[in-house]
């Protein structure tokens, strides 16, 4: 009988702390023993001259989420999955949204049905809160907090979903009551409209509209309200998908006041510009996003707070549409006014590839912050730790095997998402994860697919202790 | 045979960035196995209901340093490090003084005599730059940073050591092309003589004019100016000892500018203030450090920086001086005016104490951040990593077990240090190291010296990695 | 025939630049002349040893004001205008205020008819937007702004008025169009709507409940989205009565951002605190005012707001109610819970001597940043400007004449307004404004009233000239 | 018998506080009357559709100072008093160096004997305090405040000049016993050579390399130095040539925290760039003074200081040198490397037309803020208010007459001053000061000199009145 499952030999293993040669002895899935010289196992893989590191977690993604409108998402949770553990991940956390008078039960039956047995990684769920009643707030959500769902979404932007201030304050209050942690998407929604207006008044129609619609300051200023909104209440909050330097300073602000803040950035905030989305012929549309990509100088701001630790979470925020004639990214209306084009890009699978190339082989950061910022405390902040988000005893074995020496374009044609094209395309990587081991078993290796769609699990998530620090691991210079 | 030298069992193991159940194997004085249920070892340790942590280091300490002016310093190795066991620390790193004039080689050679065969921990050694001649920057320098002395201090303060601008740049410089580290005492010296003039014209002389004489500003203000110097020169810098938030604002501002700095507080900044060098026949004397403690809000604010991850390193400045009749703290001129007391507390012994206590078990921070601060960066900031600082295959057996149910009175006489009082005497500590590992040997064992004089050895520090970020762990909520 | 109708000889005249002796020579109720040795008047006034200013005004205040809910005003056009001209001043501008569902042109027939013929001061009109419609927006308020009514008050607090951020918006935009300027209360509704909640459920209904439920950081945000709303439409905005240095390092922060802001302070925020609610059998209530005083950091903070220039108006905020048993400050909701309280407190009357004999006499401010903060500022921004807010020639003779020796203590008995009480009640004051002369004529003499009811107009004020920069004095030291 | 010798007719009138339509009454070189059709003048000028301001105050003027290596200034006191009057000056202010050992007494005899008699313009002197010795802090200084030189300039940089800060503490702490006025050159002198000997050891010895070596960390830090000093000491101080945001906003936050603190821009910071130091043949060395010109976002920041009030003066920093091949500029030594270039440009004579005619005609100021930039706030900081720098009773008649219809390019061939070139040749000006008038009698008039040399007068200043707060005129919109 053999002790170990599986034997990772040789290789450079890092945590968010810690980068050591080890090898991992796995059995049932997880992680239980590391050390030296490890044998005795049904298989082993050896990892020589590559990084053994916590498989990705990525904690914001969007796949199968009803968008109105006769639009379309381009990912389900096979191809997400599939897309997402070529990526090097081995979890990824969807969101189950909430439309305006279904119950949230009601909305996670019908989620998790579609994800039943078509996982290539384990997921999890974050609910998005678009009508939070009193039965929603009172019953339903402290309930759902219990059994494993304690992440929610709230949006300031987008007429269907935003919340008012009044709405967020009670939400944050259930959060604060039971522990849930709350995400909030920061732009000031009736500023967005008046602004939009204005460019329609003025004929400003085309793609690139989108980001003059949605300037810094109606972030930075959804973003200081909202911080204030969780100072009044005292609960911690974590601002997602900051795109430039104003929103990072309400970020360090809150901070000096005492404000528990987690900050959140994302690949396109590194790698483009709003002067990606101009473009003849409506080729800028499939860059819509929000908040839109901005300019040269909150790229180097962005990576400056990845740097110095103002953000803690590197996730993809992927959410591609169907783009074609007929439904999606360029539905027939969005051909004619870029208010109309759904906004949300591709990226779960080049997520890691960037932040590994450009952050970590770079020189810009150390591996032991590049696992925090895209696995670790992805599982801390949601609930999901110490079950997942690092190389320990006990742990999951979720491990992603990279191999620093492989150079490579990324190529749409190459990446397994539902879109059709990659906001990245071009962008040249050093490094790319080669083997992706999910619960001690490899569902990609050496860049094949070897695992089959249903070996990835719900996993349910735990509540923030409350009145308990939980610190994320950051990092300076 | 045994597979291991020693075992320790049914611990919750930490490190800067984890928290686990697991058994530790040693061998050799290093950590060669994490997993489930070890065996096979020599001796085993029951850590049952106990933190397994890694020794602390502490990167602060001044031990038989020469003071000129009769003044004798309380400890030197035997008692420093004697102290450093029984308060959780397996690894001190005091500071070798260059006097005016001599040869860094030659103060070295000294300093290391004084230690060799009195330590009960590991030691490494910074070395403080008070002449930096053509020689000793051009020759000297360059050549101890490879031999293993990669840290040096400067002091912007006190009259025979501090270093003017030219100086500072000219050391940074060579820290730039070495790889060195530079850690710098932030305070303006003329300001601060300006005031002690007029505290002196005025009569005030008492042991409290030592905090009246270095206000915030001129802490502040040295703090800019070395910020700056690092700035130009472009190269990592270490600011020790920050005592209150306008100091941590420089630091965060200039970490927005892209400064690469490394924050320090210490334990006075804690729990002192100003306040307490108050007090009748001289007791005040006792507690004159510099920079002073402050008042409550600059406490405040030095626990939000440790919360919020402004700070990266929290060491003891154990800095104790004789003082009696004769010699030290309170010598005859000490009598007369403050200016005359020498500079500096005790604290060695009760530094990870008050953290674990007043910062972990009070739920400001969790057991990953006690870990960063107290042991891993400094390892990182002064290169005595993957050696040490972490409990990790191949690191160096330097462990302390924490028993978090220990409830316990700071009294001075019941600490090991060479001063006769403690600035912390009084305070409740709730959860106590109760055993010390050094290089996989018990020193300290169930609160007895189980350990041998000699026991700890000098460890080289290798040199910074030019342009490659090495990412401190820092933390927030 | 003399030259003049009325000299004032010998005073030391200050504008919101200069201090100078010199005669003022004043005819059909103009400044014709200033010089040396005037002679030819019907009348002269010495002013020996007494400083020559331009009359106050006041551009913040409340006379009856519709404010439902069976609560009365304490001051009509007759008695608030009275009370002015005691405290020097010669111009009020109180608000027209718009009920929901009516408008602009109706409200404002109804408020001259209250006004005419009961003034003792000049007044020009604030328009309060409460319904903002198409109606009101498209044809009445640019109408009105040509007619005059070129100054406009939204609120984001209490629910009769509050507009939301679409709202502002577009009354924004409507200023930017017409050249109006529009006045800004910032506090978040929602928030402090929580916060009662909140403090019913605890049963902390007392007055001083007021102040806990509308904190510093409700003020702050609402004060960070107004100015963002602003620059988002690129138009100029006066961010009124602000309280603390918070909200003014928002205010700081907007400038550095290019946000044309100007600043308002009162004296309720420099010489009350929170504390000041407290108090036995309700002794509180009288001091409710949105915001609330803060603490003595803000006190100092707002000070140093004066004397920096960061604040360029200091009002009253004179808003006083009936405070007896059947109706207003106390109306029996009232006596229940503090959110029925009428949010208001006089202090049209006191706003000058305070800030004079604190400001002034006290070594703050000189002379002129006086004048500039009590007068000149408010014609400036509110369209009065150059025919009020100054001594010049051309500009209507409205001056006050200050007897800086004279020391008396604010005694609500002694002054003039419609309130029972005095929120500085006990205030030791140097210097108080003995004579009060309105176009030409005195109407308050040596401490006497000698002038008549209806001797005050109503004043139309000029639109903002757009695109042209018109700076306000600030000052520094 | 005339009432008056001089009448100004029919023109618009600004002080720094306010604009209107007077006629202006001179007796005796004293403003005696502003009024309404004043008659009776032995002559009358008319100034139907021109600005009649305050005569310029240059306080910020270098003329006739010994340089030495053989370098020459281009300006004496005759031609450095014509380029001013015939740029719209009255009284400009040059400094009376001490050179190192010398008393202050026998550089200011030397001194005034270079001015008696040569001047066009009234002078007042400031001091450079480059040797601080105890006589001259004991004895000389005190004297001389009384004496009627109560402004002082200290350098941070300059080997031959350079204080350190010991010698800045002294001499502030002088200025605040005697309520002398201290103006503070804000560059670290040490980081600045370390710059420069890296460049000149890189071979990079352009003129260009000047901007490079004295980077806006430089300034800035030196900026918050001299701030911390000034704070330190409790004494207000000024801090000339601003050249960028970074140092603006150490003043700003040295406001907040209550330091009283006067900021100062030039010309050049607003039109030339680090570019313009680029150019072959050294043609970039005749545009070298310190702090160099920056980038078009720091003369963003520096319009921004300017609207906003966070700058009260506006000054030239005339410093012009010979500039051919025997002397000065390109001395030979010059030609070699940019250390040698002298630093300073000329600009006396064209500091207010670019500021008339890009900051009011523009639209940026408005007319009484550009009278407190250019000469109120002058007089008043330095100690000639209320004799100089306003149109007021009593006051100086020192008046320019402004043609606002003027459209002027600046031809180096039209100035008056003693340097070969303009560094602002080529901008074109809308509006120019036509007529000079200093103390009632006309110098230039209708762009003719019509004064004679010797008609300027030397006029003492008065030292700051202690604790007695003194506001500048700020503005913002």
């Amino acid at each position: 009988m053999s002790n170990y499952d599986l034997i990772i030999q040789n290789g450079t293993v890092a945590t968010a702390a810690d980068v050591f040669q080890a090898d991992i002895g796995i059995k049932d899935g997880k992680i239980v023993q590391i050390g030296q010289s490890l044998s005795g196992a049904a298989r082993t893989i050896d990892a020589s001259g590559k990084y053994v590191l916590p498989g990705g977690i990525d904690s914001h993604v969007h796949i199968s989420q009803p968008s109105g409108d006769g639009i379309e998402m381009a990912d389900d949770f096979e191809s997400g999955t599939l897309s997402a553990v070529f990526g090097g991940n081995t979890t990824i956390m969807p969101f189950c949204l909430q439309e305006k008078g279904k119950s949230l039960r009601e909305v996670l039956t019908a989620y998790h049905a579609l994800a039943e047995g078509q996982c290539y990684t384990d997921v999890s769920f974050h609910l998005i809160i678009s009508d939070p009643s009193d039965a929603v707030l009172g019953q339903e959500l402290p309930a759902l907090v219990a059994d494993g769902y304690p992440s929610l979404k709230v949006f300031m932007t987008y007429e269907s979903l935003r919340l008012d201030d009044a709405q967020i304050l009670m939400t944050l209050d259930v959060a604060r009551r039971t522990g849930a942690t709350v995400m909030v998407h920061c732009e000031n929604e009736d500023a967005i409209r008046f602004l939009i207006e204005k460019h329609e008044l003025a004929g400003d129609v085309a793609p690139r509209a989108h980001a003059s619609t949605r300037p810094v300051a109606v972030e930075r200023e959804a973003t200081h309200r909202a911080l204030t909104l969780a100072e009044i209440v005292d609960v911690p909050i974590v601002i997602v998908h900051v795109s430039n330097g104003e929103a990072m300073e309400e970020i360090a602000r809150a901070r000096t006041r005492g404000v528990k803040v987690v900050g959140e950035t994302c690949p396109q905030y590194l790698t483009l510009t709003a002067k990606d989305l101009d473009g003849m012929d409506w080729e800028g549309a499939k860059l819509v996003c929000s908040p839109p990509p901005r300019d040269e100088d909150a790229q180097k701001e962005c990576w400056r707070g990845i740097e110095t630790g103002a953000f803690e979470l590197f996730s993809s925020d992927h959410c591609p549409f169907r783009y074609d004639d007929q439904h999606g990214k360029l539905n027939p209306k969005g051909r004619t006014n870029f208010r109309h084009i759904p906004n949300g890009i591709p990226g779960v699978e080049t997520r890691l590839p960037i932040l590994f190339s450009q952050g970590f082989m770079a020189g810009r950061i150390d591996l032991p912050r590049f696992v925090a910022l895209t696995s670790t405390n992805h599982a801390k902040t949601y609930g999901l730790y110490p079950q997942k988000g690092t190389i320990a005893v006990g742990a999951d074995a979720d491990i992603a095997i990279w191999d620093p020496a492989i150079e490579r374009t990324i190529r749409h044609a190459d990446l397994h998402d539902g879109a059709y094209y990659s906001p990245y395309e071009g962008i040249e990587i050093t490094g790319w994860p080669t083997t992706t081991i999910v619960a001690g078993k490899p569902v990609v290796e050496n860049g094949v697919l070897v695992g089959t769609k249903g070996h990835g699990q719900y996993r349910k998530a735990a509540a923030r202790q409350i009145n308990k620090q939980s610190n994320l691991t950051r990092a300076t210079s």
